[in-house]
């Protein structure tokens, strides 16, 4: 509205007035204003000032579509078609590499987008966001500018709370199998542990906390690494539940009994997790809700309505099932 | 073409010379032909006759984006993409109850759909082919005309193979834990059942087949009830991994050893079924290549070429793995 204001020689309130159709604004007054926006605007722009704004919302997920990323796309998908929506999906491992986020404003047909753990860096979203594009973050990887969009689980007090439940259970030697380094969630995840073990007075000791990529080969590997060293810990807690069943695995390997030998802990709750024998005692991501916020802040953006809280973070809840019993006695 | 050549009071061929461009036809006869074509065609033929035919794609997926339907999805939303063309999506459990079928030829954008497990009678997919609508079935749950193309996987042949690995093992009272009984595929996998258990001599009891809604809860109760038989099974075969997933639970409540004292084997090789202890054995499902044979089919009926077999069926494999052994000897 600034560079609007500033291109048509009038006040931002005047720009704001001809946007609201106010009818105290000049004839020549308001044909300045919209010619600037004419001249400045994206297509969105452009079309809004028309009274035809794109309808259509991309919902890109570069990944494939398993119980984590599916459910997330299935209640975004289910609540654009009750706002009556289109939905543009782009989704799929084989679409990584992309310059895709670059050529949205281009697109007229297209209104907004919902990005879901975009892989792309943080200047690719500024570059978006200064063009003027509404769209909504879900599960950024970096931390975003606070006039970016993001709808996020709260990973610190999830990871908090599921070692504070093994706290309570006695433990203090816990194996953390965490997410990839640069990620927020992990670091988020990283710091809720930690601050649960402060409580008692214990450090995490580094020989015990491991980044992976998140998938249950990997947690296999790092728990079994975890499980043979000298003195092994006496629970794990890990990124999410693949990489439980992966830990499950490599204890059941080496005979050790869950919970009784060793506590494991997952996280997100997905359909894995009581799955399992025993069941997992893990962290429930609000992975629907994710899905409803994040298109709930998108239409707000797209109506053009003022959005005062554009960070938005949706509680986790522990959910303690059997994997995980008071510490060892021995 | 029969209709627009009678609209147009002309025969078929001189339809077909007109829409291959030829120039052996007069002025007067074309403009006769296109116009029948404008009159009786959807917008797709008229688009195509206009040349310029709608390019985006609608993806179908009336049900939430698990492991199973996120997987054929994804495969779908990369292939589309590698031929440029965008995925309109319409997935989630809410929009069950929907005519959007019939309101397909009218959107003129569009220019064929992919429909997974559509839940609609064949009769409104009848309907929407008599439109001359390009569209694609990926798992039909109904039997469908000749003229609607289709893909799906080995039902009869899977179901065979594993029955047959299980007899070859010693087992001969096998309860089966099947799909919903009006479904094609829950059909066509009991065929296979019988079939396998016929060439020992032994014919399917009706006290050990039961048909269920695909889910791990039915899985387990129905697990339990033929586990709870005066003569229990020494085998169990289920609709999906999901479903042994709920059997391996009922077994284990049971203090039933598996596979020293029942085996069980899953449907699909989705995720969980590496992710228990003892692992499934199972029938995999090609489920990205359902996918992306789809694709390739929907390209050339989009691209106006003719398909010879509309019917595609594909090879489904064994896996064997560690939760089917020998019949107990007692």
């Amino acid at each position: 509205m600034r560079d609007i204001a500033t291109a048509a020689g009038v006040s931002i309130a005047t720009v704001s007035r001809v946007m609201n159709g106010q009818a105290s604004v000049s004839t020549e007054t308001r044909e300045a204003v919209e010619g600037a926006m004419a001249r400045l605007g994206t297509p969105q722009a452009r079309a809004r000032v028309a009274g035809r704004p794109g309808r259509d919302v991309l919902v890109r997920c570069p990944y494939v579509l398993t119980d984590y990323f599916g459910i997330i796309v299935s209640a975004v998908a289910e609540t654009l078609e009750l706002h009556e929506r289109q939905v543009i999906l782009n989704a799929g491992d084989a679409i990584r590499p992309s310059e895709v986020l670059a050529g949205l404003p281009d697109r007229a047909q297209l209104g907004g987008a919902i990005l879901i753990l975009p892989p792309e860096p943080a200047r690719d979203l500024k570059a978006l966001r200064e063009r003027d594009f509404p769209f909504v973050v879900i599960d950024p990887r970096t931390p975003l500018p606070r006039d970016i969009a993001a709808v996020s689980a709260a990973h610190f007090s999830g990871a908090r709370s599921v070692t504070a439940h093994l706290v309570s259970l006695g433990h203090r030697r816990i194996g953390m199998i965490g997410g990839p380094e640069d990620w927020l969630a992990s670091r988020s995840r990283l710091a809720g542990h930690a601050s649960a073990l402060a409580e008692v007075g214990v450090l995490p000791s580094p020989e015990l906390c491991s980044s992976i990529e998140p998938t249950s080969d990997w947690g296999y590997s790092t728990a079994a690494h975890l499980l043979d060293l000298p003195e092994r810990p006496t629970a794990l807690v890990t990124f999410n539940d693949k990489a439980a069943v992966g830990s499950l695995r490599a204890a059941y390997e080496r005979g050790l009994r869950v919970p009784e030998d060793l506590s494991i802990a997952g996280f997100d709750d997905v359909y894995l997790s009581s799955s399992t024998v025993p069941m997992l005692t893990t962290v429930r991501q609000p992975l629907g809700e994710l899905g409803r916020m994040a298109v709930s802040l998108l239409m707000r953006l797209m109506d053009g309505h003022a959005v005062e809280t554009l960070h938005v973070e949706l509680a986790t809840e522990l959910i303690v099932r059997g994997s995980t019993g008071p510490v060892p006695t021995t």
